[in-house]
């Protein structure tokens, strides 16, 4: 039995207790497994970042034991670090042939195609990765190509479903394989790792091809162009809208960059169809009558940049609303977007479009399993331990509630965080320590040089704007030389606020000329001087609290 | 028929395209009458302002023509601007009991209670206001005393809904006054004003007593301490936590200060009742045991200084969550806070907490009427003309496409503007004209300072923060004399690029060298070609872009 004195160690370094960059880590030995490696979008308090991908220090520390990167699906919150992690440890990537197609378009864009394999696996496959073995099971999400895994460890058996829904009337292909659930659940499971995104959802999720059939109701009695916005990774979605068009003799125009790309890749990979003829460019639109045409387009979370945002704020350079255009809003708004989403419904129908969003209408169905599918998993995989995954604490723990009524003791539910050490042999399971994880802000070109000190200084630029005070000192006798000069930005409008700013110049010199001699040369008691006396006759005055910057120089 | 040559105008000045400060002007002749004085609360982009009120340039043109504000009920958005437009324009102000209570609060805080003319009037009275007659319609809302209007001109009846819903089962005294509604329908109503929040919504909105249903429910299994937020104003919704209270045996605690604002006037009042000993202080509760205790609390949006988030976060001075305690939130969030409100139920659920939300129970109905309310509304008043009120456009536009699915033609429904005037005869009604209208931003002290280029300050200096570049020139040689110096803040960690920072320095030397000496004394060229540079040298080497400030001093 020595093979069971090693543990299985199993480290979430994201995709805990928030939502994005979803990254999982199996150890045995020396040995290391990696399941995704998504990004997160930022969250409102942190100013000016593009987007957060995890801490992977510790992978990179072992970074010989790492084997392999295995990807359960193409959506950025599971593939969006990769290009970033890929540059500190570039080991072999494993996923579906969707899931690589769009990978490869990051890859590029970061000029790094040439440099890492990628390895293409099919549904139902199981691979070797030296001590585990992974298979690859048929399920389904709100991207296709999507699987679930079972990970075979010397302690037993990990079922990570990865992001699924239940949906027996997919667009294409088989349903999920719930049948090989079942028989690794006979077999018998050690851990289940299962999505909570939607644990607090009653019922089922609707199948996707519900939305097909909403799509057909809006298209029959449609006279006008038809333009629909949807998630550009949502293949089947995009399928079922140039389906309608098909069936109602329309043209179909694709609008922006990631729903180009991503219609192209699917395309090309036999992923998505169209007969001969039905694709157009957007540049030979105003050849055909609105009644024959439908936009397919970014922007269903009104992303301030996305085409729909640019064509509601008639800023997008080939597509102009007209009064008949019927808008179709193919999306929920994630949490944080709904202000962003109805701005551009306000700004459509402003512009004479009627539009139809999820308040309307079943134009939209969510990706993820709600409870009675969850439930239904639980009770077919039947794991010795369950880890809920994919949510914040308030899913994790909805989701170990709803484990815990199905009969599971809770001393066999693992409500964890990032950077925890889930460590388990073929019969127990505990937590063990932890290893560093977090969030990396990327900024640009800038990846980690944006921390808690510059956050908080833009958190206090945007609230009350910037003064910067200037004097120039004579080296030799400490006496000003120029200055004090006084420029503000973000403050107050500076023409309407002249004597303000005039009176603020007399308070620095004041200041000023109470620095005793002796302190003339401590340039940093002169600056708190001007701070402190600048900041508590601002404050007095407008009850505001601009960042002031006293600046001294010397000649 | 000399009367009817001068026409009615009804000119909002808030409330349309946007959710928030309400505010309607009526003028006949020389002659003005007001509807509510709301606030708003900034959006997004309004970086670091405080709130925002409306545009009224317009009644302080004609001031002399105002005879009084009718306030319909005491939330924010209708009586929140009131401090502020007084200043201006101190005419008397009409409202129910409750509504006039809190008021008094707001016009305390600005030191202006003696100044201002404060008139209770009662559901179901009517008042003489010049050519006017207001009459007060009972209704039911999320906040008591509030009333409906009918405002007889010499064109014809106005009725204005305010906000509302139909509740046959209010809390306290009775329900709407629909009966009222009918006559006045049968006497001939020339407009109808609508509220528009929830059109989008199917069916009925709940009564308010179903909550407290679900709160007895609640209280009958809790075994802890239960904690209640809630919003402040919502006076029956904290009577029911207290009837829960007494019901169950326990003593009631307020936190926060609106809370306890609210309460105490709703006491004082007489629209909030105890029995005495069940109110105890914040600062007694280690007195009782958990089981006897219920706190009712703000904070139910999230809002980052409210007694609740403060709780969460562990950093309230007399209240600390422990394992056991039960937390309701009993609200929704409103768009914009859901992510806000995330936070604190998974702080609270970290910190051992039971919390029981929106998406778990029903522990909150909304204050505004669904479609088949607004229907029967439509139905009984059988206006004229319609104008839908309160909402955004996508809110506006559903309305009236509820009114002409009931029968109105379109051309006498009126999706409007703020600022658009709309001019009614007794048989005719168009848009004519517009006055000034907009949004005022309130900003400490500030009132209307902080205008679009202080806020794209705010805005590019919170996103990629600031250089700031100060050299000393020689006034007769046009030399430097010190410097290139260079500050940033919000950029990035200066500690760890100190490479960066010295090679800016070097671009900025290199850019002065460049000027000729003829341009030597152009300070303008001199600041262009420092800001030209830097920008190109630093968006090369992090693709971002702060702000330049180059700033010359002369000695």
């Amino acid at each position: 039995m020595a093979k069971n004195k090693k543990k299985l160690k199993v480290i979430p370094l994201g995709g805990l207790q928030e939502i994005g960059k979803n990254i999982t880590v199996f150890e045995y030995g020396d040995e290391i497994i990696v399941v995704d490696c998504g990004l997160a979008f930022p969250e409102d308090e942190m100013l000016g970042i593009d987007l957060v991908i995890p801490d992977t220090t510790y992978l990179a520390k072992n970074k010989d034991k790492v084997k392999a990167i295995v990807l359960t699906h193409g959506h950025e919150d599971h593939i969006g670090a990769l290009p970033y992690v890929l540059k500190d440890i570039n080991v072999p990537v494993y996923g579906t042939k969707l899931t690589l197609g769009l990978l490869q378009y990051k890859l590029e864009e970061h000029g790094m195609l040439s440099s890492v394999s990628l390895n293409t696996v099919k549904q139902g496959q199981t691979i070797d990765l030296g001590v585990f073995k992974v298979e690859f099971i048929r399920s389904t999400h709100s991207i296709a190509d999507t699987v679930a895994l079972a990970i075979y460890t010397p302690v037993g058996i990990v079922v990570h479903t990865a992001d699924f829904k239940i949906d027996y009337t997919p667009i294409e292909g088989e349903p999920m394989d719930l049948a090989r659930f079942a028989e690794l659940g006979k077999k018998g499971v050690l851990l289940l790792m299962c999505d909570s995104t939607n644990v607090e959802r009653e019922g089922y999720t609707m199948s996707e091809k519900t939305v097909g059939e909403a799509f057909e109701d809006i298209f029959m009695n449609a006279g006008g162009r038809i333009l629909i916005a949807t998630f550009a990774s949502n293949v089947h979605r995009v399928q079922q809208a140039i389906n309608s068009a098909v069936k109602f003799n329309r043209k179909v125009a694709i609008c922006g960059r990631s729903m180009v790309n991503v219609v192209k890749a699917a395309m090309d990979l036999g992923y998505m169809h169209a007969p001969e003829g039905v694709m157009v460019d957007i540049d030979t639109i105003h050849k055909y009558n609105p009644e024959n045409l439908v936009l397919i387009t970014t922007g269903s979370q009104g992303e301030p940049m996305s085409a729909l945002t640019r064509i509601a704020a008639s800023e997008h350079k080939k597509v102009e609303i007209a009064p008949g255009d019927l808008v179709i809003i193919s999306a929920n708004p994630i949490p944080g977007n709904e202000k962003l989403v109805s701005r551009v419904i306000n700004e459509l129908f402003r512009k004479g479009a009627e539009v139809i969003y999820e308040a309307l209408a079943d134009i939209h169905v969510s990706g993820h399993a709600c409870q009675e599918e969850l439930k239904l998993i639980h009770s077919i995989v039947k794991p010795k331990f369950f880890f809920p995954v994919h949510g914040e604490h308030r899913h994790l723990k909805q989701h170990a509630n709803l484990a815990h009524k199905l009969g599971m003791p809770n001393e066999r539910i693992f409500v964890m965080e990032i950077g925890k050490v889930l460590e388990l042999t073929s019969d127990t399971a505990k937590i063990s320590g932890s290893v560093p994880a977090g969030k990396v802000l990327v900024d640009g070109l800038g990846v980690g040089d944006v921390g808690n000190i510059v956050l908080r200084d833009r958190k206090h630029l945007s609230q009350d704007g910037l003064i910067v005070v200037v004097i120039t000192i004579e080296g030799d006798t400490g006496n000003v030389a120029a200055g004090p000069d006084i420029i503000s930005r973000g403050f107050v409008y500076v023409r309407e606020s002249e004597d303000l700013m005039e009176n603020m110049r007399e308070v620095v010199k004041k200041a000023l000329d109470k620095c005793e001699d002796k302190r003339k040369n401590d340039w940093g008691a002169r600056k708190n001087a001007i701070k402190d006396s600048l900041r508590d006759f601002i404050y007095e005055k407008t009850k505001r609290k601009p960042m002031i910057l006293p600046i001294i120089m010397e000649v």
